[in-house]
């Protein structure tokens, strides 16, 4: 543990112990820098915190059916909090500063201030700034709502009790998956989402599948309206669309995350931002020298595993300019553990769109109609790969069903690698399992390509599993 | 659906409607071959009768409390042989024949005989005689031991209950998905494995760790010692090594397989097999000109994926010898749908001992202290992964824990694919999944081939994860 000392410039300084911030600050002391690691709130940041820990942990004991989800929960995001926020206190070449930090136009070597829980105002130099201030829900307010029966993730895993009726504003990431734990936890959820489908980033089969499956578990999912109110003392949800929904005793905001710019002081230190973040190169560096932003304040990731990768790349940049590179930054996979799980790697369905318009082929497999998913009683589950339409090259691919985050390394392998799917053609997956799915849609990408095969050899090719036999 | 006509000869004769014997049949019915397929049992064969098929329900039916699980079971399995039978009467390219084929002497064109149930001798004449005779379990009688209280798989989804005490013979596949239906049923379970680790065929921490969880679930797992005999009317299991079990009132026998040559007179044709079955090439050819084998028949695999992937390379050879090879036959995974799940690819462990002795370097991670293992409160897990020591190429990889038999698709791909650790380095995998470990391996191997970066860069290097977090 090392005492901060203001007269010492220190070889880094890193704003935010969330994802990035502890990346970089275990790894630049890693390489022997001395690092002040500054931090507002709670070491860990929003994925230790109010984010990845608890909700993953709040889906398994509610589908597990622990007695006290929310406070078993709690007991596991705590513990982990508090030896993270251990490790970092005891670490010999981190100092842990308690504070917000604010940039400086005092350059060289850099300045950043600190106002602590106090109200002291200490000042800090450093050679390198990582800014790693993370993101924040977005906020507003719904007319007829108490404030106290509006959460979002921040407040959420704090309830001391499982609401009744949980009405969510929002169809990403975090909606799913607490519509999935709250629904499991006994909850009746509501789901209301502007755009017109679920996952509005994903492929729109994707959303499709999504919705129906959380429909078919009693998730009542609303989309392309919005929360215009609550009436009747706040139980009675009424939608843009004009219909009421009836029982509502706790509304979650889950619709979408903005930067924590404010209190940074960028345009003090002249570094350039916009509305999605702070912008960098390749690297992470800004374009101040010896400023560099990681994470989701730069708004190119949302994930703890984006910023741990992203870390990595700048401390890799900071620690060993001269070292080539491993490679740059390979395919970032996104995964949502809701039931059905949902994950996916490539370029956006966007780019795809964009860039592949004339030359792009979808195969897509339903996994309901795979001897798994017979014999599971699967309902509903999808894979769906874009690919240039001669090599094969898999541009992006989604998985909507069970372990689609542990499985949808496949699709990263064959992305970082270059490997299309002529390539992966008589790969073996295990029967009977899901990511026989996979050697389907390569199967229906090869007849494709080479189309002098008779069609039934395809049938054969697929093994043991037949097409539509739920219908028979 | 086609008629037999004895007077014609046919394209190909299929003995064996199983998983091999499916893909045969269909596979070059689609190139316009005429085939009959011979069966004397059920169409669909283990697999969808006594084998995969009916233990995934189970499974299935037994985590998620299906009222009456074993009738469940009988009632899926029962729905797809009638769809598969019904796909072979009706097909009309392919005669299906009940009945036991056995070959002859005369070779040109193949001449095979088959008993009906009815008694009657049919004489069927074929270009290419494909065998997919398949399997059977290892069956010996127990002293003490009823009839009728000892069962294969071949009997046991027929149970009309659910057994209080199965003792288990045998510590394969088969025994440990056993172990976890009917414990999930309630059913207490006893395996007596006489080899001193369950798994045998895996690496010895697969087999610890997969030991280690059943025991923790309740499972008594006895190794090293077999079951002697009954006493007390059947109701104590006396092992070898003295112990005695009380309250058994039901014995799985799950101790090994062996290909069904008996009825195939593969000696009056000339055809050269072992103990471990029919020798073949590398494309499903015995000895004899014309014939073939594919699947179990041959102890080259007990797997449908296996069956599936040598019966695809066996049509190739026969509807299209021209062609050039689209690749030899990839790395062949090995699944248990156990809980935990047990997946591995690659050489078997023999070979990685003989062939890499010097130059092998292994690697592990346990999945209970990755982040993903400490939500979902996961006790045991495990992935190990033997690699050539500079190059970083997989020679083997095995996994234990959750959804083992999708993600170890990953090293499937590696291996066929060529890509060894060092290319892995950066991959990036969705937090906090489970494959996250995959990284953590890769890590360990990049630390040891670069020495010059500090120890410290790879603890941050594996990001959010800390070690040994739940002894802390």
């Amino acid at each position: 543990m090392a005492e901060l000392d203001p007269t010492h410039t220190y070889d880094a300084l890193v704003i935010g112990a969330g994802s990035g911030g502890l990346t970089l600050a275990i790894g630049l002391a890693g390489f022997d820098r001395d690092v002040v690691l500054v931090e507002g709130g709670d070491v860990g940041g929003d994925c230790t915190n109010v984010g990845c820990v608890p909700s993953k942990a709040l889906l398994h004991a509610a589908r597990v059916g622990e007695p006290d989800g929310l406070a078993w929960t709690r007991a596991k995001r705590d513990h982990l909090r508090d030896h993270e926020t251990d490790e970092m206190a005891e670490h010999e070449r981190i100092t842990l500063v308690a504070g917000w930090a604010r940039l400086t136009d005092r350059r060289d070597p850099h300045v950043v201030l600190v106002t602590t829980p106090a109200g002291d105002e200490l000042e800090i130099r450093a050679e390198h700034v990582v800014v790693c201030a993370g993101s924040a829900p977005v906020r507003f307010d719904i007319d007829g709502l108490a404030a106290e029966r509006l959460v979002t993730n921040e407040e959420l895993f704090e309830l001391d009790r499982v609401p009744e009726h949980l009405l969510i504003v929002g169809g990403g990431p975090i909606s799913l998956e607490m519509a999935t734990a709250f629904g499991d936890l006994g909850t009746t959820v509501t789901i209301v989402e502007r755009e017109e489908r679920l996952l509005a980033n994903e492929d729109p089969l994707v959303s499709d599948t999504v919705a129906a499956a959380l429909r078919a578990r009693g998730v009542d999912v609303r989309t392309g309206t919005t929360l215009e109110r609550l009436e009747a003392d706040g139980s009675t949800a009424v939608l843009a669309d004009g219909s009421r929904i009836d029982g509502v005793d706790l509304v979650l905001l889950a619709a979408g995350r903005r930067p924590k710019l404010d209190r940074l002081d960028l345009d003090t230190a002249g570094v350039a931002h916009g509305r999605r973040g702070i912008t960098i190169d390749d690297w992470g560096r800004t374009n101040v020298p010896g400023i560099w932003a990681v994470g989701d304040v730069t708004g190119e990731t949302l994930t703890t595993h984006g910023a741990n990768a992203m870390g990595r790349r700048t401390v890799r940049a900071i620690a060993l300019p001269k070292l080539p590179t491993l490679g740059g930054l390979r395919a970032m996979p996104q995964a949502v553990y809701s039931r059905p799980e949902v994950a996916s790697v490539g370029l956006s369905t966007a780019e795809v769109e964009r860039r592949h318009l004339a030359g792009r082929r979808r195969y897509t497999a339903d996994l309901t109609e795979l001897d798994r998913g017979y014999t599971d009683d699967l309902d509903h589950g999808l894979v769906v790969v874009d690919v240039e339409r001669f090599t094969g090259r898999v541009l992006r691919a989604a998985i909507v069903g069970p372990a689609a985050a542990e499985w949808i390394g496949i699709f990263t392998m064959a992305i970082d690698h270059g490997i299309g799917l002529r390539k992966m053609f008589g790969t073996i997956h295990p029967y009977p399992s899901h990511a026989q799915a996979v050697g389907r849609i390569v199967d229906d990408f090869t007849r494709d390509t080479l189309p002098a095969l008779p069609a039934e050899w395809w049938g054969m090719a697929r093994g043991r599993v037949f097409d539509r036999i739920r219908r028979s």
